[in-house]
């Protein structure tokens, strides 16, 4: 078991200056991440942390439907983007390169030309391997004319893409539902969010079919019209509400962010690099993104119910837990078996917050501030009770406490809260 | 349980060209990558595991020192650059780029400049939380003039990265020397690596001290001297060999290719970028690197015994275990037995090979050319036995078997067998 001491761990943040982005102003003054030019940010330890766990969730998710991790280069050569005719019509938000022998290549957005080469460069794969689902997580790059709200529109940004391959139209439909039924159990059943798919325009990655999942925001960056009737619903910047079931009275129109989209592409891309079937036709192909970067903010500014704390899911706060020791109790076995007992029940790495020289009530309010979940107090209760029943001190997470619960359990009732 | 099937998950690899690199032959033609441009590489499925366990090993043994992980972005600004006055330094191997709006930046080789910065622009951090160790594991760019040997000299490559602060001398040197154990911990005792440590001019990055870390290799692209007396090494091309113990005769000279290096930087980064003490004293930085997608060709080049197999440290081979099953077990409740009871052992992901139309012969063959190191197979000899005391064979990693052991185990002894 590793140990992180909040004595180290937690950097000073950084002032959040005049943004109009509540969320933006809590990830930079809780030490989440650091502005480094303009739409460009680094993660901090805290934010790590998070990252760290949306891109293990997204994986353990993909993973279970077979889909396959890779990476591809960040640099793709402008020949490759002139073969799906992108190299020009992504205009000037395209970063371009040249090497030192002249070559020109561009820092990509998005890699549909370079996974369809992939698979079209490869020996044949056998029909068993169909679909053939294959994704990564790396940087993309955009070079916004207007970087803003930090991480929500950055020049760098982090995202899952998934390319999907199937040998017919009918099966790319299925694994098309397939995938949107992962987004919907990752962001709703997963992350517990309030995430709204709609549909919307394929626009320049092309295709017939494409949809977009949102968060609430109030940043006005996007909205949607959305029907609770039928649970469907469209962009607002595509027109009029339009939901399934014509029941306009249900349909309500509010402001969001984009979190993920997907599109079926049809054979755009398969045709113009020839990655083909073994009877010489072009593959059907899906695409599909998760924002990971900006979901961080997406969910901050959803959850935090103040401009003071983060707020997170349990499932990626930075750590599971934290215990706060008095300074009588930092080396008391006591202490051991506290962080010992979280640490196998939850996996998301537990805090000791050893900082003696501060308060306890000064050091909850720090935990909470930066997001920590569940918080267990080894205090003056614990002194007094050490040679008896060693009681603690528990604050459960938001949703589960009870304002007149008792703050005294026993280690093992505690374990058991958890589940 | 994730079960990852060999019949979706083993893409074939490509041709491998005239090489000189048996490794990276090795790699290509067995699906680890792909080569997508002039020194620019895709990893596979099966490159990428082998990838993402390297990093989650070397987090894990950083985070035991309490070292903190951040990431950084790749674009670094030209002012950035010119503070220590590297941006011209660095001459024609800095992949240059501009903006929109005209902004000169690069993509970084390294991020001296970039994480001294973020130490320098974030409030003053409390003494308790010296010595900072901040690393990022990120790709990384060199316009190399002639890159070759695939990921062992690419223009795009993952290195973790490390930065030391300290207030003092004395506890740069104590960060220091307990950085180089943890390397060899990662290198020498977690990856089973024959490792030579040897000293180094430290160069372009500047500072006092540096060692380099490097596993012997035939391709002649360095090389050291090795005292076999006092453990002591340096460079080739820093001429006539020097150990410690001026026993020359026990001084071995051969080639090798470098995996890690570390440096006692001093002060040049932080007087450059005002990263100082309360006192207003710059800080005492070092910097460690291991090159975490050139380590797979180089221990593929020191472990493959034959050119026809690729060969991994268990801990790192991108299944811990496949099971191979005949298409009469293949529903069998003794296949998820098997399957569930080695999962629970082994934390590397399990392969299910369910390519029944293969023989089994062919099937071992095919798992262990792509360096799985054990082997389950649920064959005829498990049919015959499966209503009595069930029996499977069992290849167990190279090292561990001997030639005229039985082949036929309970599922037990295997489970003791992997400990």
């Amino acid at each position: 078991m590793v140990v992180f001491k909040a004595s180290k761990f937690i950097l000073s943040g950084s002032s959040p200056g005049t943004t109009k982005s509540i969320a933006h102003r809590l990830l930079l003054s809780h030490g989440y991440i650091h502005q480094v030019g303009n739409g460009l940010y680094s993660f901090l330890p805290l934010g790590q942390r998070v990252i760290d766990k949306l891109i293990r969730l997204v994986d353990i998710e993909l993973e279970s439907i077979g889909a396959m991790k890779v990476s591809m280069p960040i640099l793709g050569a402008r020949p490759l983007w002139e073969k799906a005719a992108r190299w020009d019509s992504m205009g000037t938000e395209l970063f371009k390169i040249q090497d030192r022998h002249g070559v020109e290549m561009c820092l990509q957005p998005t890699a549909e030309e370079m996974c369809t080469q992939l698979v079209a460069q490869l020996p044949p794969q056998k029909k068993r391997m169909f679909p053939l689902l294959i994704y990564q997580t790396t940087d993309k790059f955009r070079d916004e004319m207007n970087p803003r709200f930090g991480l929500l529109r950055s020049r760098q940004f982090l995202m899952k893409d998934l390319y999907s391959f199937d040998l017919d139209k009918d099966g790319a439909t299925r694994t098309y539902n397939r995938v949107c039924k992962i987004y919907d159990r990752i962001l709703r059943d997963r992350l517990g969010l309030e995430v709204y798919k709609v549909t919307a325009q394929p626009g320049i990655h092309g295709g017939s079919l494409s949809h977009e999942y949102h968060l609430p925001n109030p940043l006005e960056e996007d909205g949607i019209h959305f029907c609770s009737k039928c649970g469907s619903g469209s962009k607002k910047e595509d027109g009029p509400c339009k939901c399934e079931c014509g029941e306009s009275s249900s349909v309500r129109t509010f402001s969001t962010v984009e979190v993920a989209h997907t599109f079926q592409l049809g054979t755009k891309y398969s045709e113009a690099l020839g990655a083909l079937t073994k009877e010489k036709q072009p593959l059907e192909m899906c695409c599909f993104g998760i924002g990971i970067s900006r979901l961080l903010p997406a969910i901050v500014s959803l959850l935090s119910t103040s401009e003071k704390a983060v707020r997170l899911p349990p499932l990626i706060s930075p750590f599971s837990a934290a215990v706060i020791v008095t300074k009588n109790l930092m080396d008391n076995v006591m202490t051991e078996l506290t962080l010992s007992s979280l640490d196998r029940r939850l996996s998301g790495g537990i805090l000791l917050d050893d900082r003696v020289e501060d308060n306890i009530g000064k050091r909850i309010k720090s935990l909470r501030e930066i997001g920590i979940p569940r918080i267990v107090v080894l205090g003056k209760t614990t002194e007094k009770t050490i040679n008896k029943v060693p009681k603690v001190e528990y604050f459960p997470p938001q949703e589960d406490s009870q304002q007149d619960e008792s703050r005294e359990w026993t280690l093992n009732e505690v374990m058991q809260s958890i589940g």
